[in-house]
């Protein structure tokens, strides 16, 4: 227990600050007239900060300072707290809702998954809907800070190569040299984006409330909605065109934009190959897909085609998981490769989920290499990336990450189908969970939701978000008995 | 042109080889007598004997010596030709068979694949049943000859492992010094094992025709049977145990029984990792299963759950795909599992396919490498296996494979989506495919076959097989620019 004490200690400062988001909520419930509900979000937030200060008080005497390796205890343990604070003021708030869904529904926010367990949603408190979208923009907030700030320090699966090798401001000790300043950087130019994603829906027609959520879940790349109907409640073009804007934006590393602000000049993020990549298979599918879908004559035209398309390419290869229409009744080949796509296109350092591009771009490099080497035995080729030569420890991290990545969605899809699912509603539960992509395919598909699953199914889920939201590794050590280790 | 002289000599040779195999059916249908069929494979055996010779004596002036990076040309060249070389009788024997069909067909016997694509295989004479079956055989010594001898020479995805660091009659250069000789050892176990495998199923009560076909399906691990019933035609305890037994033998290293006889001593087998981690996931996934049967009530007793856990689970894991019931109507755990298993499972230089044992062992033990260097970042743990430390580049090569085997499912799957299948059908059928194991789900489950599908979805399956038999990098090397650079 006594080493347990200074990541508690931390815990405590967190749920503190974590406190002051009950009162956004609190104050649109104040703003629509919905007292009731006004003291379930000062009930949280009193709650919560009080839980954090008592946890404070209590380890006031703790001596030891925080590890690095401490930091696998906290990130693990705040994702697992903070959903179940979150969850408390829905189990007041949504009629007949239960504990596993209130709890699965507040980790699918708070780690941009957006995979809802509610149905019903025009009908929920307005206060509800601003909770669930906010906890998505917090979700981003904290995934910037963990994969850009922390979890390099921590030389997690490959993600060391941003501590030393990538082109940007943490590569300078002296332009950000602590944790904190670097948080603070990126977080104003989040906080910026955020403002103008705003201000833009604003003026593509919604009102400020759901300009507002939309803004939350959006550049969280969460994907809740406040509508049943998702983007199929406007049917706008423009709202589309909006959305599709600040998706793909929010998609790429916020370190770079932190770096194109500093430098003044784009070259950062139009010659990295990570954003390179990721715009190159964004557009190719767009356009296989707006093909397909017109030689199917799913629309009556190319361009409503390439319309429905785009948007909802870049909703799930993001990551977002937004709809506004029953995309699984394409032609199969379209949801297959929109959530394919989810689970590698983000870049790394956005808040989008999965493998990463810049992983996928490591392998790729890597399977060239492979092929030129059996052609040309001698020929020392070793793998660059951004003109710096990639350390074979980052490989073999690489590679230890895409085992355990598929060995999770293997077992994961195994326990789920042992729980009595269908192998496509299995499957793509725990591909969409596991990379925060959000809704799947078959009984969990974009027009249903995961109320349909059992409480257990709820479970699994919520620790596969967590999983995947964490980078899997610093999860997946602490079940180690080494971990506990002196 | 000239510089694929050596490599057509070769191919000419091989095809002159292959011409004494059509004897095989020639001699059982005229045991059967089958007098008009026996034509058939005569011209076939002379046919191929005067394009071999025709080949060779074109080439007879040839100058160049065969380079190693010709080896990838030939192997292709050579699962390439001999299909084709192998469908015209069946396309003079099988009633209403097209060219696709009787392609795949052989395709699907020469890689030791297993998927049928042709119905009423009880109605098919017996010597056609015999050339399909005996296809296994022979792919099955090809297959040894190529993982075993010539694969480690080209240095391919982490199998040059097998060249220098594996306890075996390859390292002692003295023991073995060429090819010639290690696959003469090899094959020597091969056909005495074979023979055993043969009186084996005799003794059990099959007839010798059915003993003869089983054999041959088995030691390939190819799975095709002469019954459109498989091994439900006998129903018999005893043969299945057979099977088992045989099957379970077929997937692991011949390597290891030819240094067991060499050494008087099973120590090289029971003690290598490979071997153990093998019989480990085999057993665990037939107690597994075994449980699962008996508690959702699919058979009356234990006994009955774990008989047909074992031999499907044998059969399916090892890549062989015998089925002896729907085993595609099991709670779908089961069926998801075992072809899962069938991905991996068989050991390098075996007659199975997919990934093989000792890429999952190399990868796991990077996995657990990696956990232990995120926890401790200065420990320096080398992954090691049988007691030698695995170089960094055998590592990359492993990463480079999974990539590419990743992608070429996914890539073959969306190929298979946009032809109009469903997601089960096109997914199963190309795992099935690519790791040439057989039947798969769906349409193309166990009590169906690959007959439902289209020329098209065919022909991208037969190369999906040939991709998987030739360990893909083999044949995807030559779709390179540099491979045919001077
Ligand atoms: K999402
Ligand atoms: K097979």
């Amino acid at each position: 227990m006594d080493s347990l004490q200074p990541v508690l200690a931390v815990l405590a400062r967190v749920l503190m600050g974590f406190s002051v988001a009950f009162l956004v909520p609190l104050l649109w419930s104040l703003w629509a007239g919905e007292g009731g509900h006004a003291r379930v979000w000062a009930a949280g937030f009193g709650a919560t900060l009080v839980a954090g200060w008592g946890l404070g008080w209590l380890l006031r005497h703790h001596s030891r300072e925080m590890q690095p390796r401490d930091g696998f205890l906290l990130v693990t343990l705040v994702w697992v707290a903070l959903p179940a604070c979150a969850a408390v003021p829905l189990m007041w708030t949504v009629p007949g809702i239960e504990w596993a869904d209130a709890y699965f529904e507040a980790m699918s926010a708070l780690t941009a998954t957006g995979a809802t367990a509610l149905a019903g949603l025009d009908r929920l408190p307005l206060s509800v809907n601003i909770w669930r979208c906010f906890l998505q923009f917090i979700g981003g907030l904290g995934i910037i800070l963990l994969v850009v700030a922390v979890l390099p320090l921590l030389g997690l699966g490959g993600m060391q190569l941003y501590r030393a090798e990538t082109p940007g401001p943490l590569k300078d000790d002296k332009l950000t040299p602590r944790i904190a300043e670097t948080a603070r950087g990126l977080w104003t130019v989040y906080f910026a984006l955020s403002a103008l994603c705003l201000v833009s829906y604003r003026a593509a027609g919604m009102g400020w409330p759901d300009a507002f959520m939309y803004m939350c879940t959006t550049m969280g790349l969460g994907g809740f909605s406040p509508h049943d109907a998702s983007f199929a409640q406007f049917d706008s073009p423009v709202i589309e065109a909006v959305a599709i804007v600040f998706m793909t934006l929010a998609g790429v590393s916020f370190l770079r934009y932190f770096a194109v602000w500093r430098g003044r000049s784009t070259r950062v993020l139009v010659r990295d190959p990570e954003v390179q990549a990721y715009a190159f298979v964004l557009l190719a599918s767009v356009f296989a897909i707006s093909f397909v879908l017109h030689a199917h004559g799913v629309y009556d035209s190319f361009a409503a085609s390439l319309r429905a398309a785009a948007f909802h390419v870049v909703s799930l290869g993001t990551t977002t998981g937004y709809a506004a229409t029953d995309y699984a009744a394409w032609p199969p080949f379209a949801p297959v490769l929109m959530i394919f796509l989810g689970c590698f296109a983000s870049c790394a350092g956005s808040t989008g989920g999965g493998i990463k591009m810049v992983r996928m771009v490591l392998l790729l490099k890597q399977a060239q290499r492979e092929l030129v080497r059996i052609i040309h035995p001698r020929v020392v080729n070793p793998v660059t990336l951004g003109g710096a030569t990639v350390p074979a420890t980052v490989l073999a991290a690489v590679l230890a990450f895409m085992l355990i990545y598929g060995a999770s969605i293997i077992g994961l899809t195994l326990v789920m189908l042992l729980s009595g699912l269908d192998l496509v509603t299995a499957f793509s539960a725990v591909i969409v969970c596991v990379n925060n992509i959000g809704p799947g395919l078959g009984l969990v598909g974009p027009v249903s939701n995961f109320g349909v699953l059992n409480d257990f199914q709820l479970w699994v889920l919520s620790f596969a978000m967590l999983l995947g939201r964490l980078e899997l590794l610093s999860v997946l050590v602490l079940f180690t008995a080494r971990f506990w280790r002196k």
